[in-house]
């Protein structure tokens, strides 16, 4: 009987998932499930007539019925005018009559922005959605339908929303051999063998969750760049590309290797002041525009980790940047040129070249150039404080650039989301025109005038059938396009939407899982690089930590470098006693990174190096205080995995198990993390833990002899050029 | 109004598709679609109680259950006896005190075969599915669920299958890297980094697909082997995956890397004759048992395309086979050895090297080891004769290694069904024992009476979300599984059980359909290699033609090396005036393939270096009859493009167009090989296209200067071995 029972039991489960597949991730946050009562009595009353002007349906329209007929299980009718109550009114004034002759006021949307508004027209109610573009309509829709799937009122909206930013864009590390430098997603999501004959349906799934967030650019190919990128057969598979995007207001742009004149244009030099090297880029981008009529422009990463440049030909960046602007500016196209740049020696503190190679070029750039700078000093790490470029640059549009794969912070596998991350950066207050200058003031414009501004994500985005590796993960593809769009708004609030449109507007998930985003990066913070540490991960990979690994390409890429642990103490000494990279900030802020006790503990070691036994404001010693943070760590993301636990009613099977999976993972990581980096502190520091703290697990021996040789992103041969 | 009209008909394009994913491929040929009338109410009759007893329901319980639920929308009742009409029956004699009472004879059946049999039991109509073991429930299982998906009666069912061979395994060239070699459809399945604490639900999914066919072994690492899959924690990630195999009845098979004693176990040789070597091997295969109970032993490639081997060390294949075969017998495990090797120099014939390495060890094998030999003498061409070897080793048990995965046949894109020529192997006369003494009668060891059968298939299965990186593909894998059951079965019926359980049963689909697949591999052999031609691929990667190219890391993997056209005329002369590999068949096949007259024309070029202007049966000239076959090839390819355009009302918008946009592409690289290829030959031949075929559209200089340097499937470094 208990058999039988079972099997009945097993049967009802496949009946409920035969009908469709299951969840998997792939919808992500645009999964348009079917509104629950109350909610989906009210938003039908507001849907019952579509008046959309386009022939054939645009993109809005599409994506606009789609919703609806997910959400509310209605498809309104279609009419050219409001003849009853409830209608939705979709277009712009040159689309649409009815928009026309409502004579709102779009002059200040700018060509992005738009309008929701509850309106009566023709005696009927009505919700208008209108913009000055088809873009505009595209993010209007979007904003309208995330009302509905996170349970919003719809009965008086008054809506303006434009972008804060112009260029908001996706930095994909793709290889065109089909691989992810740092991707942990798997593959390529751009099958280049296949373009341009086959047009995966993926990619019109791509461009809608972009836009659906207002990700206005993408950038295909890798800034460890392929000149065979800009030949004819890749510009034409780059081109089919574009074509998807289009309709969905994303440029493509594509980076371009410094050396391709040389390498695919047989020239003998690549020298920006050549005039035949000009000549070469000239023709090129006149060529990518026959193409792409629409190309954003260049993404360039030169003279950075041996990718050539401007400098091996005694140039400077500015002459190399302006080559490229002087091709483009005829088409309206822009040059991204990343500050992300070191090479100096073992001696030369890494977090300082940026500054000192660019600041004085301040001014030299063309005004299609924008110079894309990393939200830290060094790359990416869990916690830097902010680039001292932000401000230091009044006449160059200054882009920030983030990075949404977690290459420093545990891959696809550990939960931590980037929101609070990026927050911190934009509200790090450069006091570069006195208190409230905040990166976000500098890269948005309003603090000194840049008339480009933008923002850059490194893509965690791969064919996965989840796209980014993990469920969680898609949440920082997320709220980078959402703060890209408005760098104001609270990386809160985002996770909430999110949390709401990805599994459930049910409170008793909604406030766990938020709480678990939230606290998820200081937890990583915590068990990889608290208080100030950086880049203790492994060498290469960037998979687990290394903290003791002294050996590597360069002295500037192993741990040692930045943790300088001694018997006195441990951290980088970055005042006037050391590199004195604190000069590169703002007087005020100089000052308080100089002094330990003004210093943020958050920032400590990185700008100090103290004895272990120094007094901690919380009374521990530094030494007791690292393990404190390390522990406590590896207690949150134990948390997480009991809320996780507890959540199970409220998730699907498939995204609830992985998920799990991951978690589990995290924790065992997270534990390496703590135990093997104190175990080699200690074995420096030669301090007890303090009371009640347990001991590594192993011997820091058993943990230097783990290697992870095939870690995932980590395709050596990236960078290699193509040689005829 | 014509406006309204057209998002009228895109809402209801939304509306059906909105409720569940479309349709992309995921779900293989068990889709399980819902029957139409007439058969679902006869279907229904049979399908009102299932008797199964397993505690909790096994694999083949819950599949039954999820076909039944989704072929005909039933959940039938489960019980503990036949209580009225339409129960199915399910278990062993061992598992179901019902099976056991009814006495059936089984015991001829083995371990994995099954009888499906209308019964009348306790008054009432009754299937009865009974088998030996939970693989044997399984298959039959999926017998039984594919006479529903195909539409057969099921009212006098009296089915007894058992399968002719013992091995029937796919191959995975999946490195740990995740790269596939030879791999056409994404990343690999296996993602070795998560595992073993995630397991993705796609590998249930492969388990579910491979016993449907009858697959019971799969070997999921490269034959360039990487040393590291021997460690402990790859053997962990292993073990997680054969426990989900398991209830399958799917076996793990790994490589062997030949000098894993060297590379990870730290001694100075790996001799296989060496005391410590193979007490190193002893210990290791004793460890990996502890992972995985049921392992089913090794793969090993060794001495061919610089992989390690005994040769290394004045040893022979069955010195280092029988030192494997030694540390496996305790457990059950078998060796696999494969016999392809090559490493001659360029005036030797590398279709000779197996049989001349192999032959003479033939009765040297330990009992446990098996011959992987692959169809032909060459490497997976387009079509080549018979290996020589099959017939000649009546004392070692031979393996047929075929190739899913179309390495040398198009890659994913090229619709090509591999069934005719996987059927011709089975089904090539080797006269060992005079005629009939075919392929599938010396692997299914009828004719010599080897105790050991089996036959291997390279996988083409990937990360894709279709698996197989096109729709069609997805026949390949299942012609393999069915052929590898049964050799005897015919590649048709195979194609249109294939075409009915993955699209559709409408005889206006499934003519057509199965007439497009079935004469595809001949249109390939005809636009890539007609005549016995071969090996005329571009070289590394394989992908295009590259006749011309006389470059390569060793001349036998070149073009010319193979075509041997010059002025007097083309093909490669292996009788007694050339290499006489003839020699190497049976004196009734050698003295055939000695005469061009007595050669089948479609092994002619194979076997004879002939004069352009040879008189041909069609009374052509050699020159016309490879134009006519080149061009014929194309026009094949057209037709199916026609074909699969009025196919468009039988399947989902999805597969539609991804098969097409494939058939686009195959149609125009049908053209460059043709046009290509021709070129090369004429500028040799000084022959003049015959009246009515379309000279090249190019020059050869064109044609040369095509370089794809990132075409899939080709990680050069996937056999570098691990070095500590």
């Amino acid at each position: 009987m208990q058999s039988i029972l079972r099997l009945a039991g097993l049967l009802t489960l496949i009946n409920c998932a035969a009908s469709a597949h299951a969840e998997d991730g792939y919808d992500l946050w645009l999964r348009y499930r079917p509104v629950e009562t109350p909610w989906v009595e009210r938003y039908r009353a507001a849907s019952t007539l579509l008046v959309a002007p386009r022939v054939p349906v645009d993109a809005a329209g599409s994506e606009l019925a789609r919703g609806l007929q997910g959400l509310l299980g209605v498809n309104p009718a279609v009419a050219a005018h409001v003849t009853h109550d409830g209608a939705i009114v979709l277009g712009t004034p040159a689309s649409s009559n009815t928009i026309a002759d409502l004579h709102l006021d779009l002059n200040d949307l700018g060509p992005e922005g738009y309008i929701i508004q509850s309106m009566t027209i023709a005696g009927h109610r009505a919700i208008v959605i209108a913009a000055n573009s088809g873009p505009g309509e595209i993010y209007g829709v979007f904003h309208f339908l995330r009302l509905l799937q996170t349970r919003q009122p719809v009965d008086h909206l008054s809506i303006r929303e434009s972008p804060h930013l112009q260029l908001r864009i996706l930095n994909h590390w793709d290889n065109l051999d089909g691989t992810v430098e740092r991707g942990y997603a798997g593959a390529s999501l751009w099958n280049w063998h296949k373009l341009p004959d086959y047009l995966a349906p993926r990619y019109v799934d791509y461009a809608r969750a972009c836009a659906s967030i207002g990700i206005n650019g993408t950038v295909v190919n890798n800034v460890n760049s392929n000149a065979l990128s800009l030949t004819d057969g890749y510009l034409e598979k780059a081109a089919a590309l574009a074509g998807v995007f289009r309709p969905y207001g994303i440029k493509l742009y594509l980076t371009a290797r410094f050396t391709a004149p040389i390498e695919i244009g047989g020239l003998k030099t690549a020298d920006p002041l050549d005039p035949a090297v000009r000549r070469w880029w000239l023709q090129k981008v006149d060529e990518i525009y026959r193409y792409i009529p629409d190309f954003g422009g260049f993404l360039i990463k030169a003279n950075s980790e041996g990718q050539p440049g401007p400098q091996d030909y005694g140039r400077s960046h500015a002459d190399g940047a302006n080559m490229f602007a002087a091709a483009l500016a005829p088409h309206g196209g822009v040059v991204i040129w990343r500050a992300f740049v070191y090479s100096g020696g073992p001696n030369e503190d890494r977090a300082k070249q940026a500054y000192d190679e660019f600041v004085p070029l301040d001014g030299k750039f063309d005004s299609n150039v924008l110079l894309q700078v990393k939200n830290g000093p060094v790359d990416f790490q869990p916690r830097e404080p902010g680039h001292p470029l932000f401000g230091a640059m009044p006449k160059t549009p200054l882009m920030l650039e983030v990075q949404i794969t977690k290459e420093y912070l545990g891959f696809s596998t550990h939960l931590v989301y980037l929101g609070p991350l990026y927050e911190e950066t934009l509200h790090f207050d450069t006091y570069a025109k006195g208190a409230g200058s905040t990166v976000a003031k500098v890269i948005d414009g309003s603090l000194q005038g840049y008339k480009l501004t933008g923002m850059a994500g490194v893509s965690n985005i791969g064919a996965d059938r989840n796209w980014t590796g993990s469920q969680f993960d898609q949440a920082n593809w997320y709220v980078f396009g959402r703060l890209a769009w408005n760098p104001a708004l609270s990386s809160r609030d985002i996770a909430e939407e999110w949390v709401r449109m990805t599994f459930s507007n049910d409170a008793r998930f909604v406030a766990p899982a938020v709480a678990m985003m939230m606290g998820s990066r200081e937890a990583l913070v915590d068990y990889m690089t608290p208080l100030g540490l950086a880049h203790l991960m492994a060498s290469g990979h960037h998979y687990g930590p290394g903290a003791w690994q002294s050996i590597g390409t360069r002295a500037d890429t192993t741990p040692p470098y930045y943790h300088r642990a001694d018997a006195q103490g441990i951290g980088y000494d970055r005042t006037t006693t050391g590199s004195n990279a604190v000069s590169q900030y703002a007087p005020a802020l100089a000052a308080a990174f100089s002094d330990p006790s003004l210093t943020p503990e958050k920032y400590l070691l990185w700008f100090h190096h103290l004895p272990w036994d120094f007094p901690m404001t919380s009374r521990h010693t530094l030494w007791d205080e690292l393990v404190i943070h390390y522990t406590r760590g590896v207690d949150y993301v134990r948390q997480m995995r009991r809320t996780w636990a507890t959540l199970a009613p409220f998730v699907d099977s498939e995204r609830f198990a992985e998920t799990s999976a991951y978690l589990g993972i995290q924790e065992k990581e997270a534990q390496w993390w703590r135990d093997s980096t104190l175990a080699y502190f200690q074995s420096i520091s030669k301090r007890p833990f303090p009371e009640g703290f347990a001991p590594p697990g192993h011997t820091l021996q058993e943990y230097e002899a783990i290697s992870v040789p095939y870690a995932p992103g980590n395709p050596g041969w990236t960078a290699a050029p193509f040689r005829r």
